[in-house]
């Protein structure tokens, strides 16, 4: 079993799905819940998954029953992280017919698009069986939920890169290019960082590989869009010098043949920007 | 040609792009760029199209530029609602080399997630020609991006549906079971609406459609879940009566054959929560 | 009676409240009360109506009392929406003396005010009794306090129009000017229009009337200062084809006549920007 | 001429003009002019008086065109504190007819608020003419507009009072009542307050107005709901010993007759709160 | 003992407690505990003083604390304002480990510099023992912390000078330069100053200070800069006409022979810029 | 020459100054100026050092000039990062009068600040001449300033730790103790940890030490508290398997020492919290 990083404080998601909200119920509300939904009605409401997948998006809707009405009881069935099957019940929540209503949509949408990502994490991870190799993410995530897709695809047994532009170095051709060459920029990129912040270099092909080992200069090495033949070679060439990660186009097909190859971290943007939203639904 | 609602003012959009680029740039911004990129360095910078489609987010990627860096001269060459070949320019960005590298992810993230929304919709919109369906997003949108969203099934030719909860009412089967049935929920609904709010009612069967139209009661019906055969005698049915929208499980392959039916509106959550964003690269 | 709204989430109204605290308390808070209150002093105190009217303002003058201390039991006894004789009490407040003392203004500044909208209304709906008239606001409220003025109009009995420019197209003398006259300004606007859109468009005489009738193009029709001979020669015309709305100048001497031409909205900007605030205090 | 305060640095303006547009634009923003204006249309406007008063709210009109539009020319001719005659053009707005009705309503909301607190201060200042006494509000202000409010009571050609609980002490009844009387009370306050803090009491008989000059206690008296003789007499007592303010129920036909006994201050919530709206169009 | 203004409601503090806590934890919160400490563990944990000192800071640490986690058990031992000695433990705090290890750093962070600050306004206080002098800070504190900082002085037995720009009038030598010297500035500064606002002037000379107290015209005059004879003099001259201020390079060696002058205030800007953070930790 | 990463984007640090300002400001901006500087009055305006140091802070500086009047012309004569000499002039400030003494207390409270703490940097930096032991601060900064106080250090030569909890991982004896002891923290952090977080862990003796270079854990190894025989010895046996960190009371007059251990970097908290702010002054 994969050892998981604990659940974040409330504090840290709260502003999102507080906007979530805001964004959903306008200055007015839940218009024909208020017209029509008696106010002393009350439910006892199940979110159920329509498909098998891999849960998330539990804590987050949560706190959205929960900013609406601090007065709904909800209780989680299967956590974060936890595998469900067609028809199972994730969360039940009872109280107020109206406000479980009026945060319906937004609960749903988080919880669905983040189970999404999850259960699309846990095929990537299973095509990684039986090797060392570790699916991860990358910066193509959705504007605003970062933190929640990167959650999404821990949940998923996978790994998360970089949070932002500002925790790590990520040295792309461009970089190479404008700094003049692969020795130059690593220079500048040691000079710069201090001993907490990791700095990885991307190549394109096994020269620049051999440029950078040979320089002795990055703690990671991403070997993009190569083939799985030239794959096979950098990993060679790079163990024992620079952790690799693969990375381009890296659909779920030919995930078991790229880890094979021995590679540290496959990453793939997909995980996150093209993931398909889980079919969930609240029965009453 | 469609007629389309002109550009918002960058003030409504302006807050969402600046928590996008806050949540990537981080407290320490672009370590990489400021480590490696000369200051003095420019670019000429290209937002390609690695594949067809119908653009959005032009406006968006110009706000994020300009954000980080006023001094960089933004041009749009294919303007949101254009229709892009493989291999098209859709915007130029000159100066700062730092400053694009800066923007650059955050731009692209939401030019590639609208533009795939814009050209999913367009490709239901192509399937009602000859028709006059119209095909409508639902409230199944990414929380925080819904007037992106939003905005970007108008560029594909599509209609928006609601808001949010606050601007029309819809009255779905929860609220008719909990308020005694569709005469007493459209009873209530019509005491507590005002003029300026449309009604709409979702019906499962032909014979709540019938009672619907009994009462006299809204402006627009949810036809839902029902097979092509149903719809058919739906519409019929409601012809001068009401509105009719057909909902649930509306996959492409089947838009031509429901639009077929003669209802006005096709409304789709997959527009929005399933889109598959489009390949866009910048290249300098 | 009244079919009413149920109750906003406190969540909607919040943010408003808290702002309004934080722009009375200042940095440093109620120094009177910190300086001469001693900490164990505590309160029974009432919000009493120095004048007979219809109650609003008492779910936010709530909040308030608690945001600034949890601790206050506060309890409502005459809701929004409530009539009040002078001296009756709406509200018991229990609790820290420094708290009530810290709060009182802002509570009092709210419930006054909106409790002198829902009175102004309530004094406008009474003489449309025996007709089918309903009364209704405009977009002519207070900067930032919107909802909360209209949720006073509800209070007072009188409808809601549109809560801003987004959620319904109202066509004006400026825009058909702009847009080529009357045909051109509807056909532009039903083809943006969705489906959940209302459509109203303002028309000054019967022969603008007959055209918007004529071309088949609004769900509303606002008849802008008539005298009352022409309303009632234009809600004539209208029935059947389009709901009427009669607006300009409409003071409170001339509503029971304006009802009895049979219109069926009458619009009034001084419900919110002319009401007097109501007389409530604090007793202790 | 009165002195006057200069201008606010618009910083301290913008966030409440800008949340006041966001409140009517709504996510869609203005969807009658994106649906019906062509985006070339310009207009002339201006912002006419129809009828006359004293201008205030001209800045925030400013900045509420200028944040739709930084590309408008707005021009103001009566500045903040100009006497407007019925018919004078105010400011004049040239730019996208689409820019200048997205703004309308939100800058004259404002402007026709503010306007007629300016006009209505200047009413009560002119009932002063001859005396020394000066015209203060209170803090009986529109929740979240205290700073506009405040300025247009400034540009009425009246001062303000405190704005809000932190800037100065004001000993309330129920301040004395739990302090332990008047002696007691002022003790307190005084160990409290600094030197840059001033100290008001609330006296409502001339045996507490004597018992505070006793004490030597307090900067300004407050001398509450006291008939024309009564305050005479209290003027008389306090002369020399501290700065006196006239206060409760200070409606515009008594203010000469109060103004008359030599007070220093008459205080009103009034001007704040119970002003009418000026009537401002604008006109293209 | 001091007579203390009571403390502030947490709705003021926590906006800054609130940010700080986000800058802090970032996106992905803290990794350590997160990733190594068990979610059951718990912790007894004592915020000890390492040093002697005047406390400050202990009501923002506790909403620390409830922020990240409302479930932990926080008592106060030593409240702000009390005296510790070495070792004291000032607050306990009972509950999940992981919450308190990521709420640690900001609690004490806080907590040291404000009690820092407390620690050496006593110091400055107790110099002033058997005169009527009092201390007092200025706006020289830590920018966004000005409310904590000024809190800390009280704390310490000081008292607080303007808390900003907008609270009082300090007429400094550039005001006096710009408006035409002394006469002219206070005449100004009268004609716009209501009953409520102090003003303060600064002068560096006896011949300014004479010229003040000739115009009659400031509430407080701050003596800038002098030695202590020419302070004694001056303290003489504004006796019964003027508060007065001793301001400019105010060290703690010379604090007794200032105050022995009689001036009634001593400001130092050393107190809230130049605290040493005095040593405080949590144990467990 | 120190490499240095390259400025910040405006966008980042722009809140951080405008709540500044805020703060400052109050509601009623500079009264003072507001009152008693004719609107007309310009200022050619010099930031002065009043004594030598390394200076940060002029990005700031300049971002409080402009947000409260854009058309302040302000130049920069030593940027940040430069050294000055008592009487340099930092930085020059044309325009409006009342705007420049409207920020000029928030410009100098950031620039005296960062100042401060990039002059002391560099005197820590000085003290390493000769060796490559590296300078770097912690997470004791003052909450709300942590991105500009890491970059003073950054421009007085100095590395940046992490920026917060949530960028490395650093087990501490807390962690160790909760985890089991080090193999098994080790163990649980790297099962965590993806190949772009660094992993950190403090030892306070040689033995633990030993056991993480035996465990081949940790990227880091933060030797805490050691006297200096000890941490030579801790750096020999280090290296080539771990970076070193010291920390503990590293005081300015032990940091040669130190260094001369061979030790890659020095922490010091008292960079960020205990720095001198420098004196600095605005002269017109």
């Amino acid at each position: 079993m994969t050892q998981q990083f604990a659940r974040l404080p409330d504090l840290i998601l709260e502003p999102m799905v507080r906007a979530a909200l805001m964004e959903d119920l306008g200055q007015n509300g839940d218009i024909t819940t208020r017209a029509v939904i008696p106010a002393s009605a009350t439910y006892q409401a199940r979110l159920n998954a329509r498909e098998a997948g891999v849960v998330s998006g539990m804590q987050i809707a949560r706190i959205a029953f929960h900013l609406v009405d601090a007065g709904l009881k909800v209780e989680t069935l299967l956590d974060d992280g936890s595998t469900c099957a067609k028809g199972d019940t994730l969360m039940t929540i009872e109280g107020s017919a109206a406000s479980i209503l009026s945060a319906e949509r937004v609960a749903l949408n988080f919880a669905g698009r983040l189970t999404g990502i999850a259960t699309l994490t846990a095929g990537f991870v299973a095509q990684t069986a039986g090797t060392n190799t570790r699916i991860t993410c990358t910066r193509k995530t959705t504007p605003g939920l970062r933190i929640a897709e990167k959650q999404a695809v821990l949940h998923g047994g996978g790994y998360n890169h970089r949070f932002g532009l500002s925790d790590a170095i990520l040295i792309k051709d461009n970089h190479i290019a404008a700094a003049g060459g692969i020795k130059a920029v690593l220079t500048a990129a040691k000079a710069c960082a201090s001993h907490m912040m990791k700095v990885e270099i991307e190549v394109d092909t096994l020269e620049q590989l051999e440029e950078v080992i040979a320089t002795g200069g990055a703690d990671v090495v991403l070997l993009d869009n190569m083939d799985t033949a030239t794959l096979t070679q950098a990993v060679a060439m790079a163990r024992g010098h620079v952790v690799t990660e693969a990375s381009g186009n890296m659909k779920l097909e030919r995930i078991a043949e790229v880890a094979a190859t021995g590679v540290d971290y496959i990453s793939s943007g997909a995980l996150t920007h093209s993931a398909r939203t889980l079919d969930l639904g609240l029965d009453f």
